[in-house]
């Protein structure tokens, strides 16, 4: 027999993990040695420990002791765009002042690949239907690529922020393949910087791998948390370092509205001296399914909707607000040293949250089963697991109609953040930023339209005749404004001021666009 | 020549209208006596001074003039649920206490068909799918029916909230049986009253009325705010007299969650000496399709969300809140006096609104017409209208999540107000009133089922597997308690206090239900 085998087995054996190779007389020499290949890479020592302590955690977490140590965010670590008008200026010219030393990153969670979306390649690659078809990465380059302008040319200096984007070992070749096609966007190559989040196997109750297949493990990617392990071991802090980053905005792929390396966001943060921050959206409806930013036991986490009882979601301060309100949207701040700290003394400490799934297994026969009830688990990490550890920690709330779309699911089901509700909202943004910009919009009899289209086919008591412009599918007024254009609906004035447009109207670097149904 | 038919023809030109004989001889005798008929009890000169009247006001009003004239409801005439806690226990007791001596009345609004709906019945007459298949004339006749228990146990005194119910001349005989084949749902059928509201014709921009067949007009119900009208011409004010009624809740037949004769909103309105009071919710979005409260001029009524600009909807009050945010929810609070002095003084000052529409029409060659773009006007007053004549204006301020889910559309129509919505508010309303009185739900494996329930496929970073009831098509915990058990979630503790139910459960006045999947 192959050493490597037997020392394989031993390892193996004494890891409680001998399963793994029940079948291995049936593989093929090919299956032999991609098995071998992965097995030896785990540490199935580490990896026990991680169940151990994961199941543990989950087991000893009852549900309603949480509400009692919940704590609402403070009025002073807060900012909000709505409170605090007068400040949100300032906070931006802060934020373009960092970026403009090129101390600024954004860092993107794209491991996800659309399954609930119908589409089996990285959510980024998905056209949700705007007039230019561009795609969630497109629109989120020629964000970073408009912002450094701005900065540029408020301090009269060239600068970068540099983009990280990390996939999974599924994604990462089609990610990569998908901007290079691209020539990223019109980016510097050189700042634009894949790396990949970590696997874990799905393991059964009884602390056993799951073999999806005779020859294979089933392997998942161990949550967006596995973000601080990864900056660690493939060295992107060392790049950060390198590069003097200092600030970093973390976000995920799949809001079509984020404001990457918001400035405002940033500089909110920088002002303030945090060295973690969140932004959030306000909670209106108590049973709205979202986790909400609060202190629990005295720090900060983001405690999910699911721990919560009705009773405490429901509290209200005086002011009639509800009590726990700062809806995480995933949008993040990270000072760089808070993040080496992170990833250099935190996050080991922490446990892998247990979800409890359905997982295809092969049984002592070899037979695949596709269990109906949940027969196993897998590990994951959540990004905000390490907001405990802040010593300075800020909440920044925004609105959520400017800022917070999120695809998630294909357009049969329900209406819920789907392609035409992504598409909808960013429409509706920029709509509105043309009216704010002094522009209007007029129907084909040369009407002009009201700033507020009827949603839905839910209408008011009258129907006068004036909303023509909306055909029952797709409502809003159809606008679509480059990034290149604008980054937050600065800069449209002389285009629009005073002027009138028949939809659908577009806005890019060539200029003002109104393509009008049958033709003009 | 029939003498009859003379006069008539002097009668039509005289009001410029002589083209509605224009195929007199083409026309049967039976349709010749109908159509002399309803000509006949036409007064066109009204008519022709109703679409002068209406048109001049439509032609002066210009978008963006409303703007600088509006003003939001003040602090001091709002009261709110989430605002002013400690005050509802208290309005509430004055409203039951006013219900107990036989002062209030509800009074519905239900001359809509459900034609969006996809129904050709009237909308009462829907069942959204709940366990109970209960309608909604059903569920609000049996709110009723509680409200007076409620009110004869605090008073020990025997007590009657009669119903007036306005039906359109297409839905009143559909209505009246299905309220005598059902009973009158156990109301007394004394207190259950029927009328009718007025019907106008459709006019072209020339002032002609439209003629729908050869012997036909085309006739249309004169919007809600025909109202007032009926309430005169039909008596109804006479009978509300004679009963002694001093408080009137007026609503619309549509929305599922709605609080008939709400006692807290009675009480609040009574307590602080209102002629006039409307109940709102909070609008959050700027660009909501939804009326707002607001004085303008000094004046209290509703802006149409089409007459406001953007810069106007979106300002917002130091507090981040939006300025106008008293969204309407047509419930409307009235004292008879107040009632009384509009149906007799205020209410023919008022001019009707134009709703512009296309209306198939018959052509000088008798051909039927459907045209593409508005041809024509229907004439329509709105509730809300008179408003403006109130001498102590109130506006009350309720959780949308707790009152309001109209039903408007089909379900194919992109999900909102649809009757999945619909029974979805209601369910999750009663599930919530279960929680808070200390009833629990466990899945199938008799697991604590968390508060809050995913909401549309849109998950959250872990899939916990503890959410098994929900099956993605019909995601709130199926749950309703019959309103002659619970009014407003009242009366539920000895019920569930402590105890754990499997979905699908119904409380009514047999007991407690739990209907399992696959039996039990």
């Amino acid at each position: 027999m192959d050493p490597n085998i037997s020392a394989l087995r031993q390892k193996l054996a004494d890891a409680g993990q001998s399963h793994l190779l029940q079948f291995w007389n049936e593989l093929s020499p090919e299956e032999q040695a991609e098995l071998t290949q992965e097995l030896e890479g785990m540490d199935f020592q580490e990896i026990n420990g991680f169940f151990k302590n994961a199941m543990q955690t989950s087991n000893s977490s009852k549900q309603g002791k949480m509400d009692c140590r919940m704590e609402p965010v403070p009025r002073e670590v807060l900012g909000s765009v709505t409170r605090d008008r007068e400040s949100v200026k300032d906070w931006e010219l802060t934020g373009l002042q960092c970026i403009s030393k090129n101390k600024v990153a954004v860092l993107l969670l794209a491991g996800g690949q659309g399954t609930r979306l119908g589409v089996s390649y990285p959510k980024g690659m998905y056209d949700v239907g705007l007039p230019s078809h561009k795609t969630l990465f497109q629109i989120q380059a020629e964000r970073i690529l408009k912002l450094q302008q701005l900065a540029e040319q408020t301090h009269k200096t060239k600068c970068c922020i540099p983009w990280y984007i990390m996939t999974s070992g599924r994604t990462m070749e089609s990610t990569k393949d998908f901007f290079s096609k691209h020539n990223y966007f019109g980016l510097d190559k050189n700042s634009v910087v894949f790396f990949q989040q970590g696997m874990l196997p799905a393991m059964d109750y009884n602390s056993k791998i799951i073999l999806e297949s005779k020859g294979k493990l089933s392997m998942a990617p161990d949550g967006n948390g596995g973000l601080y392990r990864a900056l660690g071991n493939q060295g992107i802090l060392d790049d950060m370092e390198r590069r003097g980053i200092e600030s970093i905005h973390v976000y995920c792929v799949d809001n079509i509205l984020v404001k990457v390396a918001d400035p405002a966001f940033v500089g909110f943060c920088v002002q303030k001296g945090a060295d973690c921050g969140a932004k959030v959206v306000e909670k209106t409806n108590p049973t709205e399914a979202v986790g909400v930013v609060c202190k629990v036991d005295g720090r900060y986490q983001v405690v999910e909707y699911s721990e919560i009882t009705l009773a405490t979601a429901e509290k209200r301060d005086a002011d009639g607000r509800l009590m726990f309100n700062a809806g995480n949207v995933a949008n993040h701040f990270f000072s760089f040293s808070f993040l080496r700290d992170i990833v250099q003394k935190y996050e080991p400490q922490l446990q892998h949250h247990v979800a409890q799934k359905k997982i295809p297994y092969v049984d002592a026969q070899g037979q695949l089963i596709k269990p109906e009830k949940p027969n196993g688990i897998k590990m994951e990490k959540f990004v905000f697991d390490i907001f405990q550890f802040a010593k300075k920690f800020v909440v920044y709330e925004v609105l959520r109609e400017d800022e917070f779309s999120p695809l998630k699911n294909a357009d049969t089901q329900d209406g819920k953040d789907t392609p035409t509700t992504a598409r909808h909202a960013l429409m509706s943004l920029h709509h509105r930023w043309v009216l704010n910009a002094g522009g209007h919009f007029i129907d084909e009899n040369g009407r002009r339209v009201p700033a507020i289209p009827r949603d839905g086919a839910a209408g008011s008591v009258t129907d006068d005749g004036k909303r023509n412009l909306k055909d029952g599918t797709d409502l809003p007024i159809k606008c679509e404004i480059s990034p290149l254009v604008s980054y937050g609906g600065e800069g449209l004035e002389e285009l629009v001021k005073g002027k009138e447009f028949q939809p659908t109207l577009t806005i890019d670097k060539e200029g003002v666009h109104q393509l009008v149904k049958n033709g003009v």
